[in-house]
C-alpha cells in the first residue's frame, strides 16, 4: 500500500472519522503548503513531551516544572470539595461554567453497565487513594461525582458512591451527584417522568 | 379546484403538515373502506360537543356532566399547589410522571419574548382571579410556574412572576419555577454552564 | 377510552402520524372554529363519492359524469406510449415534468423483493387486460414501466418484464425502463458505481 | 497559547473539523501509544515527497519513478476518451465503478456559479494545452465533461464547453456531459422535474 493510502489509514483511527474523511484529510495535506505540513509535524511530535498527566487530578495539562495542573497547584481553590468527572472534556466544561473553586479527579471513563468486571480500567484505586488522603488531611468534606445522565454515568455513579462510602463514612465525608432536571431548551411536552420528578423536586422558590 | 385538492388544503392547516403529506392524507382515505371514513367523520362532527373546557383549570376534557376535569373535582388533589403549564400536553407530561397531586392551570400559550403586546393571548387574567380566589380561600400555598427551559417558556416565567407578585405578596404565597439541571440522557461535556451551574447547586446529597 | 383518545388513534392510522402528532391534532381541531370543522367533515364525509378510480388507468380522479379520467380521455394524448407506475404520486411526478404525453397506467403498490407470493395485490392482471387490449387496437408501441430505483422497484420492473414479454412478443411492443444517471443535486465523489456506469452510458453528446 | 490549543487550532483547518472534535483529537493522540504519533508524523513529514502530481492528468499519485500516474502511463487504456473530473475523489469514484478506460484530466476546484472572474483557480489552460495535444496527435475522439449535478457543476461544464468549443470545433471531437436519471435510490415520487424528463429520454428499451 503506498503513501497515500497509509496516512489515511492512521487517520482512520481518529475518533469519528470514516474512510471518506480519513482521504479527505490526506488530499487537504496534499494541497497545503510544507509551512503547515512543517507545524503539525512538530506540533504532533512534541506534543506528549509538552504535555503531562497531573499528578494530582490526572487531567492533561501544559508542563511549565510544576507536577500539578493549575486548578490543583492553585492555592486559593477550596479543598472542601473534590469533583470527580469521567474524562478531561467534562472537567473543561465544569470550568467554562464559571460555578466551581474546588478539586477536581478525572476517572479517565465510565463504568460500562454491561460489563462484567469494573473498574478495570478507570483509575477507582488513585481515586480512593486520593480521597483518602485528602479525608485524612481534614480538609475534604464533600466529593461530587458528576457523571453524564446516561447508563454508564449513573452506573459509575453508582459504582463509585459505594467504593467510597467507607471512606465517606469514616471520615463523615458527603457523597453527592449533578442535580437532575430541566436542562437549557428542554421543553415541558418532550421531558420524560424522571426528568420533571427531578424538576419538581428541585424547584426553586 | 376539485374535492380532492380542497380536502388536501384543510388538511395542510394540521401542525406540522405540507403539500405532500397533505396529500398523502387524501390518497390513505380513499383507500380506506366507508366504515372508517365515517367513524372519522363522526368522531370530529361530535368533538367539540364531547369535549368542554375544564371551569377552573382550563384544559380539555370528556363531558360526564361536570363543568369540571377530573383533577380539578377531585377532592383527594391537594389545594395547596397549583402548577401553571402552558398547554395541555404539558399539563399531560407532567401527570404521566406521577410526581404532583395539586392542582393545574393551562395558560393556553406562552409570551414570547419578541413581542410588543404581552399577555393578550393567554389567560392571565383568568390565573390572576384563580389565584386570587384559592389565595382568599387560604388552601393555596405555593404556584409552580411549570414552563420549557427555552427563551418564550423562561419570559413568560418572568413575567408571570411579576403578574403574580402582589397577590402572592397579600397572601404570602411562594412563587416557584421548574429546577434546572441536567435532564435524562445529557451528557456533561456538551451541557451548557447554565445547565452545570443548576447542575452543581441543586446536587443530592 | 373517551373522544379525545378514540379520534386520536383514528388519526394515528394516517401514514407517517405518531401518537404524539396525533393528539396535537386533535387538540388542533379542538381550537378551530366549527366552520373549519364542519367543512372538514364534509369534504371527507362525500371524498369517496366525489372521486371515482379511471376505468382504464386506475387513478382518482374528479367525478364528472365519465368513468375515464382527463388523461384517459383526452383525445389529443398519443396511444403509442403506455407508462406504468406504482402509485397515483408517481403519476403526479410525472405529469409535472410535462415530459409525457401518453397513457398511464397504475399498478397500486410493487412487489416486493423479500416476500414470496408475487402479483397478490397489485393490478398485475388488469395491466396485461389493458396492455392486450391497447395492442390489438395497434396503436400500442411501448410500455415504460416507470419504477422508483429501490429493491422493489428494480424487482416490480423485472417481474412485470416477464410478466409482459409474451404480449409485446407477439405484438412488437417495446418494454422500456426509466433511465439511469446523475439525478438532479448528485455529487459525483458520492455516486455509486451503478449511478455512475448509466451516467456514462446515457451521456449527451 | 499552550501546545494543547496550538494543535487543536492545527486540526480546526481540516476539512470538517469544528472546535470540539479539534481538541477530540489532540486528547486522542495524548492517549495513543508513542508508536502510533511517531508513526503519524513520519508519514505527514513524507507525504510531500512521497506523492507527486501527475504531469498529465494532474491527480496524485506515489512518486515511482514516472512522472505519470498509472492511468496516464497505461498504454492499454484508450486515448480516444478524455474525462475531466473536478477533483481527485471524483476521478476515483469513476475508476471504482469500473466504466471508464478512457483518460482523465483533474481540474482542481469547479467554477462557482456566483463568482465574477472565472477559471482563475482551475486549471482550464492546462485542460485546453492538453486537449489540443491530444486532438493534434490524431488520438482523442471525446471530452466527456464528469461534474457533480448540482448549480457549480452545471456552470463548470457549461464554461468548459465553451472554453473548448474552437478547438472541438477544429479537429471534430465530441464534448459530452453526464447523462441524467434516476440514481440508485432515488424515488419517483420525490424526483424532480428534470431529472424525470432525462429518466424518460434515456430510457432503456
Amino acid at each position: 500500500m503506498d503513501s497515500f493510502h497509509k496516512l489515511a489509514d492512521l487517520f482512520r483511527e481518529f475518533p469519528g472519522i470514516g474512510p471518506r474523511q480519513a482521504k479527505r484529510f490526506v488530499y487537504f495535506l496534499l494541497a497545503r503548503d510544507s509551512t503547515f505540513l512543517s507545524e503539525l509535524v512538530r506540533r504532533i511530535g512534541t506534543l506528549q513531551s509538552d504535555i503531562a498527566e497531573c499528578g494530582s487530578c490526572r487531567r492533561f495539562f501544559q508542563k511549565r516544572g510544576s507536577p500539578l495542573c493549575a486548578a490543583c497547584a492553585d492555592p486559593n481553590r477550596s479543598d472542601a470539595e473534590l469533583i470527580v468527572v469521567a474524562k478531561d472534556t467534562d472537567l473543561d466544561a465544569i470550568e467554562k461554567s464559571g460555578s466551581f473553586s474546588g478539586r477536581y479527579f478525572v476517572l479517565g471513563g465510565t463504568i460500562p453497565l454491561l460489563e462484567k468486571k469494573s473498574s478495570q480500567k478507570i483509575r477507582s484505586k488513585e481515586l480512593i487513594q486520593l480521597t483518602e488522603k485528602k479525608a485524612k488531611a481534614g480538609t475534604l468534606h464533600e466529593i461530587i461525582l458528576a457523571l453524564s445522565a446516561n447508563p454508564d454515568g449513573e452506573h459509575t455513579a453508582d459504582e463509585l458512591r459505594k467504593m467510597l462510602s467507607p471512606i465517606a463514612k469514616q471520615y463523615s465525608l458527603t457523597i453527592a451527584t449533578l442535580g437532575r432536571g430541566l436542562s437549557t431548551g428542554s421543553e415541558l411536552e418532550y421531558a420524560d417522568s424522571e426528568t420533571i420528578r427531578s424538576a419538581l423536586r428541585n424547584r426553586s422558590k
